[in-house]
């Protein structure tokens, strides 16, 4: 097929009507599709049906400090959570507290103390004017959320195909003390997929901010999530390159077990300097006594009893991880970054049970969603590769792909997609207040729909996005 | 034995010379005992063994609307978990949010959303200066800390028998805007084990607030821990008193299962307005997606195992609330309010299996800690009663006993038990800024300790307030 852009008025008519035909033709099967949300698919928590009596009866529920996990106590988790959230993080156990189930209600929380009581002493936040936030853009909606309910200004920071364009970054940083910090996504980002590169972690280690309170708020949650085992990014250790830096205080990591164990029912958990856990233990000790152990504990029996089945399943074969498409989205490109060989995490020295336990799961859990991610790449090859009006990213892990469509018509596609009955992130979402100043990008979940469904889906987000870029191209 | 205070100089000094030395045999047994915090124990917590293994293998995990547990979404936790908590706090599912493992924090987050956004359109605390809090004291020191670290002034309330002292509540809510809200356990009050009157509680509901975002914290923390099943004192509904005082929005009301099921992995509940209601959800999915759902259907299937179990055990006989003592403490007297017959919640009704479950469960774990309550409190009749220097409440539910020394005694009291290797609550925690300003408040955990363990520290903490008050009573 002819590239849109170079087709006669009449060519381009007469494709757009046979593609509203094929649309009705959907419209009229009554689908009811949700591709919205980073969703795991009902196979992939079936995998983890374990986790739920890992804590059998008879068993002493006591931590590796003999503390009862089952009361009162132990304000940063249990050790052994604490070490196995460390070497899924890559930092060591000392420099991690351990929470509840959800790791967007630690940085919620991170931000929410630094508004009423500041950061190491600096004036707290909402004592300060003119607060600013940056956001890497295409980025993830509940990151920007929580600083725009909190009134900081959210920023865009161009995405470029190894991390966040650092130049920016760093002339805002150095620059202005009401820039309060970065929401950064580092490795399988949200949604693109990009993981930062070395040289990326580095610049972020060496900022020296204009605030003292500045920090990077560096959202580590796809840290075990390679589609691919063999042939994973790796991201650099942002803590080592802060200590060498000279920087040990900037840095907040958070990760989870959402998408390893349930979306509902992990663990999550907070890195940063031993400085800076004194400050967030003494704070949260107003807010809580203790997070549920019990459920920590249940993770790690969990982890290490999958530790001892050791690794089966996997996911072979793949996708390429080279950029698809030709069009004029407003990102160059998308292409696998990272530092070559894909690691198995620092703190994986053979006596960690629980992470090689995780890691077999993850291998499960990869080998159900890479093919799906396939489903998708090969049906935008398929439908669109000719078209030039679409790039998109092909990750090597993560839980999205991301479409950079024509100008102007992301909101259009994704409004022909509902009516059809195919639901995407609202368009815009991944952008700062909503608003995608090119109107171009679209986010695509595949984890949670079925593999029929989800090419019938793909199928249908091909068929909007041509009508869209064939109505915006005839509009000109 | 002479009262204290009717003796010479000569019978106090040989007095204080017997109770010193009987003070050194016990330091010389080097005990080491904590009845510092209401800790469930160990027994006690036993009895919940059938939680862990409550969710089954192949049993499906989807809510009552269908909802998967284990997945991301519903806010406000899953049907059948907020009408078990709305059954235990006595108001409709619909005026509950069900959270997390921790009812303190659902205070601290409501706290912690009225500093940064307001309340229900209010200027945000964080922007008014000189904001007070009602502390009815002694009272709980976990309360006191959060408006304090918030830079909110906590006012002390003097308590009496029936509640908080309701005209000195009304005249400072009625009259100063810049009094926000109110600290209150109202049934079986820490550490005095006080139900609130009904009067007083129509008192509350009857408050004309001075301020719009004035709230009351309803910590019900003591809902269903009666201590003799039988003769439970009865708490009148705030919410009902409120909705008939045309002041539906007044009160939020806190519970949780710490010590019902797990003190480190129970599930927790926010009840308010459903208005209210609105605005919380809205904030807190900005800091997070979902709960631990998983546990909440964990405790709603447990509970309900129980409740098809019915109940069994049960404590019987049991302490008489009636006063003790006739010293000198600034509290006259302790003694039992509530309206009469204990009722057993007004959301059973027969069909809710799971509170029946709960309540059968209740039942055995105060058959644990009635006998607990009873030796301390026959251990303080039989070592202070008629040496005339000490008062104490004598509870039908919760956590603790509250103890009255005489003034300037209770922190050199509570030094000496630790001298002796039994640790108290700080002497002072009670009271806002750790400060009680007659310092005569001791505050007894009687429920970790082992029956042995905890009739050695009730006899050794009569003979370090009986030193203190011979030391006291002769340096005037």
């Amino acid at each position: 097929m002819t590239a849109y852009k170079d087709m006669t008025v009449g060519q381009l008519n007469s494709e757009l009507d046979s593609l509203r035909a094929a649309f009705e033709e959907f419209k009229s099967r009554g689908l009811k599709l949700n591709m919205a949300r980073g969703k795991p698919s009902t196979e992939q928590l079936d995998l983890a049906s374990d986790l739920m009596t890992a804590l059998v009866e008879g068993q002493p529920l006591l931590d590796a400090n003999g503390e009862d996990t089952r009361n009162y106590g132990v304000i940063r988790g249990i050790p052994e959570a604490r070490e196995l959230m460390a070497a899924i993080m890559e930092v060591p156990p000392a420099n991690v507290i351990v929470g509840g189930n959800s790791s967007l209600s630690m940085m919620y929380d991170s931000i929410a103390r630094s508004m009423s009581f500041g950061v190491r002493g600096s004036e707290p936040w909402c004592r300060q004017d003119g607060l600013k936030f940056l956001c890497p853009a295409p980025g993830y909606d509940r990151h920007f959320a929580i600083t725009e309910a909190f009134g900081i200004e959210n920023i865009p920071i161009a995405m470029n195909s190894d991390g966040p364009d650092m130049d920016t970054v760093k002339r805002l940083v150095e620059s202005d003390a009401s820039v309060k910090g970065i929401w950064c996504v580092p490795k399988y980002s949200n949604p693109q997929g990009i993981t930062y590169s070395d040289a990326v972690v580095e610049c972020f280690a060496a900022l020296k901010p204009a605030a003292t309170d500045f920090r990077i708020y560096w959202d580590n949650a796809y840290a075990l999530h390679d589609l691919y085992p063999s042939e994973g990014d790796s991201l650099a250790s942002i803590k080592e390159a802060c200590d060498k830096s000279g920087n040990p205080d900037i840095w907040n990591m958070f990760a989870s077990t959402s998408k390893v164990s349930l979306a509902g029912g992990g663990i999550a958990a907070l890195a940063s300097s031993e400085d800076n856990l004194d400050e967030v233990e003494k704070l949260i000790s107003y807010q809580t006594i203790c997070p549920d152990k019990v459920n920590q504990l249940r993770h790690v029996r969990w982890a290490e009893a999958l530790g001892v089945g050791g690794a089966s399943g996997g996911a072979s074969g793949g996708a390429s991880g080279v950029e698809v498409g030709c069009g004029s989205g407003t990102s160059g490109e998308f292409s696998g970054t990272g530092a070559g060989v894909s690691g198995t995490g620092a703190g994986h020295d053979g006596k960690n049970l629980a992470l090689a336990g995780i890691q077999a799961h993850m291998a499960k859990l990869a080998a159900i969603l890479a093919p799906k991610f396939t489903i998708v790449c090969d049906t935008l090859e398929r439908e669109l590769g000719d078209k030039c009006i679409a790039t998109w990213s092909s990750p090597k892990g993560g839980y999205f792909i991301s479409l950079e469509g024509l100008p102007g018509t992301a909101k259009r596609s994704v409004a022909l997609a509902k009516e059809a009955g195919v639901v995407l992130t609202g368009a815009g979402a991944t952008w700062p207040y909503g608003k995608d100043p090119a109107d171009t990008n679209i986010r695509i979940a595949p984890s949670y729909p079925g593999v029929d469904e989800l090419k019938l889906a793909s199928e249908l987000l091909c068929l909007c996005i041509s009508i869209a870029a064939a109505e915006s191209l005839l509009d000109q």
